[in-house]
């Protein structure tokens, strides 16, 4: 089969790969849709350097065997993460958090290919009538609704979300949804535009002078404030713009350490949440409802993989 | 009138200090007990060099005058910080982070004299019978009690608090009453000792291997970690010490900036809370109700303020 490998510094493409072999418990899948997403970047820079395997894990796919007889023929999602099933975080709700645990095109083979196989208990199955070009962004979707699965939006309150990219477009479209006064705050114009139908917007120039964040009054601040900008200054400039008692929620996984003072958290009783990957099915859901969308993905052929990671649109992927 | 007040440098004396004029909503309190708070050290040492007037927010007194009849001649606690009543934060149950607010001892005159006036809200009678001597703990076991305010704690998982000292002592036995798995990380065998009647207790050098921190497994990490020890290495021990998607309490208002990788908050969904100040009413039923205790205050005169500062009591305090 086609597929996708990472050898340990660079991608490379093979039309002989041999095909998934399910352990037990696992379903085969084949693949119909796979997108790139900013981690499988990363990992071409270094991120996992232990890892040699088939990259990818977002993708939409139809299974083709399985344990579970009603899952064959259906149109699936699935999760990244299988665990152990048997430490503290499997038997707490947190399998994705298992320290032995097998990520898809991380760790284990993935979905940059024709077929891939996967733990059946991570496979969801796509609403009926859902277009595969809407369901490939159920993972990253989760991932924004994995911030209204911690913490708790008061509607009544405010929030802004700092960042203009892809990730923030997804958390401003998820917060919206909760009827909150909600400000994107952005380096681009033209991307800000993108969030007016739903959201305020603010340039990120317009908190500084100079070098100096403006002060702020109160009325200014934000209860919710989260950081999805994957720079080094969007943590500091969280903690510039929370209220008192508020809650920032960490999205970016570059935080960064410069300059942090950490006695404000007690003194301004901040709260800090770290947020990752999230449920599926309510990101199902809205999707399938037509609650958020998202423009169409660019669609390569996998062997054309160096223009796909090359792509600027919203989302690149491949079709099979 | 006695009366300890911060000169701007050191504490200074006076016995013929002006009684306190009440404003309206005030109430005049003869202080009858009131203790010495690492904060009040900290002035000294240059905390709040603006300030000028008496130091001291910890008291037990008796009300002389109030606009609430009721509570003349009642013995009563009160809390510190006294807001605008007009703000975002006064009008969302933050009346303690108002940004024009007042605080006893710190920007208004404080309790180590023989009068001192207070808003009479933030005014709480002591209950009937209850001693000085446990009821002056209020403030400091508030605080404590903020932690089970502001985070749910399923008794069904495990804590660590680093820190042997006071507030350590504090929020270790309020953490207790909720039953959960309790271990108190400390430097002190000695100080240990005191947490073994409801903690397990655990060296702080065990954690270490020369200067690095020792690798943990699941089962060895807290769900919830609580940093009290106002040191540096505080805050990366409690990140070392967390389960993922678990939650580090930060009380410590020190607790720096070194060597702190941000990253880990998402890529391990760490919740940081910042905590402060806290409720006063539970901390009197616990107290009146004998739930937690604490060791009798060491108690000097106003004049022997230097002794008092000196003191290495579990609390120090003045007698009026």
């Amino acid at each position: 089969m086609k597929a996708l490998y990472y050898n340990g510094s660079s991608a490379q493409y093979k039309e002989d790969a041999p095909m998934p072999v399910c352990e037990p418990g696992q379903s085969l899948i084949k693949i119909l849709l796979a997108n790139i997403c900013n981690t499988d970047r990363e990992i071409l820079k270094g991120y996992r350097q232990d890892f040699r395997g088939i990259m990818g894990h977002e993708f939409v796919g139809e299974v083709v065997e399985s344990p579970d007889q009603e899952l064959v023929g259906k149109i699936v999602v699935g999760e990244l993460n299988e665990g152990c099933g048997n430490c503290i975080y499997c038997r707490s709700g947190r399998e994705k958090h298992c320290l032995s645990r097998k990520v898809i095109g991380m760790s284990k083979d993935g979905c940059f290919a024709e077929y891939m196989s996967l733990a059946t208990h991570l496979i969801h199955p796509v609403p009926e009538g859902m277009r595969a070009e809407q369901a490939i962004f159920t993972e990253p979707l989760a991932a924004a609704l994995e911030i209204t699965k911690q913490v708790h939006i008061d509607p009544a309150m405010n929030a802004a979300v700092i960042g203009d990219g892809r990730l923030a477009y997804m958390i401003a479209q998820v917060l919206a949804l909760t009827g909150i006064d909600l400000t994107v705050i952005g380096k681009h114009e033209e991307k800000l535009a993108s969030f007016s139908p739903f959201a305020k917007t603010k340039l990120l120039k317009d908190y500084y002078e100079g070098e100096d964040l403006c002060d702020l009054t109160a009325d200014e601040c934000f209860e919710y404030v989260v950081e999805a900008s994957g720079s080094e200054s969007g943590f500091p400039l969280a903690m510039h713009l929370v209220r008192k008692m508020g809650t920032i929620i960490l999205k970016s996984t570059y935080a960064g350490t410069a300059n942090l003072n950490m006695s404000m958290i007690p003194v301004n009783e901040i709260t800090v949440v770290g947020s990752r990957c999230g449920p599926f099915e309510p990101a199902l859901k809205l999707l399938s409802e037509g609650k958020v969308s998202f423009p169409d993905v660019e669609l390569y052929e996998l062997k054309d993989y160096e223009k796909a990671f090359a792509s600027h649109a919203f989302k690149a992927g491949f079709r099979f």
